[in-house]
């Protein structure tokens, strides 16, 4: 297989929740900011912004909205945000009015194309850490509480959380977790109609992620990969709902 | 400021518009689908897909689509997509009726994670792609027409297009687009709350951004920053909306 130094360090990423208590340098973090203000923007609006939470009292706020004690020993914590709040004052200054019909930025086309910038950015950043050989999880689990995140890092209209980043040393060495084979997820031409055949090869997976042992829980192998879907599948999301939460700072994703 | 192969191949990432008449081979493929497989997962459900267009005649398609051009001409070429259909196929066999309340991965919380887990995989497919020499660009203009698109890729229940990727051996070397000033993207524990005070280097933006020359319009430099969010802000985005077309896909997005 092809193969580089950049390649290596994508195939060899893993999640990373417990990382030695020591600062990452300036220049190092000045690096990962520029690499991911240097991933592709649609339309170039760069209509994303980044929290960086060093305050400890926010963190350990962080931490309790994640329910995952590690974001707040992070030594370097990101909550990237859709941000369409500094290119509606942007367009303040040209005479546009936001709360019109003219600001186009406020509808579900820009919301969702702002998130995948968000999104880009963080994995450029993500995997510039990777390769000076820090290593971090993305936390989806701070949008447990949507309202709360929003509250604690003053969010203003025209802003959603999208992800956060913990960053770090390793202070663990997780081993690599299967993948599924390669043709259950990528296709040619048109999506397969065949569910079953798409799926023949689902029981080998199902055994290997069955025989994968989880840091968090070392003590028995992970569910088969069916098992987790069912269980996942039955977890409630309340109060993670998107369409209220995002009415609320503006958003119209009805249109 | 820190730095090394990786981090060089993302500051210098630059959209690729066109391609020298090359394929990409079976080996370089297969290394960059499955770099992209090893990017984060929430919650481990996999639950993107991407469909590989080979097919001259839906390259075309996707062309009329995006409407652009040079997507017929990328020698590798993907859709990726948010999938809960193979999720929810093997959550039947478990016993789950996807129709019901039990499938919670049609509602918001999961759509939206799958939207950034695509995201993640798409950029660690695209980064494995500037390493290797090749270069690319990322349509989102795919979604000019999604319920074109979801039929053209056939596209099942609980699929959703997220993002294309036109790949290849680039045939222009565009000069790198000027970044905004990290400070006016990056902020310390909450968001500003002086709207002004963030702008203050908006001019000196707007004038860099104002003497680049886009390869696609080289007889004059392009708006300034400020002047294209207007235009863009100004912009119709009908036919683009994302609750009906989500909804006709099965997804629940105000739940």
């Amino acid at each position: 297989m092809a193969t580089n130094a950049t390649i290596e360090t994508l195939l060899n990423r893993r999640s990373i929740r417990k990382f030695k208590d020591e600062p990452i340098d300036d220049d190092a973090t000045a690096t990962l900011e520029t690499v991911a203000q240097h991933a592709a923007s649609s339309q170039f609006l760069n209509d994303w912004s980044a929290i960086r939470v060093s305050d400890p009292a926010i963190k350990a706020r962080l931490a309790e909205i994640g329910n995952q004690p590690y974001i707040a020993t992070a030594p370097l914590l990101y909550v990237f945000v859709i941000d369409e709040h500094r290119n509606a004052h942007i367009a303040q200054r040209k005479g546009i009015d936001p709360t019109s019909d003219e600001f186009h930025l406020k509808y579900s086309y820009r919301f969702t194309q702002a998130q995948n910038d968000a999104v880009l950015a963080l994995h450029a950043m993500e995997t510039a850490a990777y390769s000076l050989g820090l290593g971090g999880v993305i936390l989806g689990s701070l949008l447990n509480d949507i309202p709360a995140l929003i509250d604690l890092l003053n969010l203003p209209e025209y802003t959603y959380p999208v992800l956060g980043l913990a960053l770090g040393k390793p202070d663990q060495e997780p081993t690599l977790k299967p993948r599924m084979p390669r043709s259950m997820q990528f296709f040619d031409n048109t999506y397969p109609a065949d569910d079953d055949g798409m799926l023949e090869q689902l029981p080998d997976f199902d055994n290997k992620v069955h025989q994968y042992y989880d840091l968090r829980q070392t003590d028995r192998p992970v569910d088969a990969f069916s098992d987790q879907i069912a269980s996942v599948s039955r977890q409630g999301v309340s109060g993670k709902t998107l369409l209220d939460k995002a009415a609320a700072q503006g958003f119209q994703l009805d249109k």
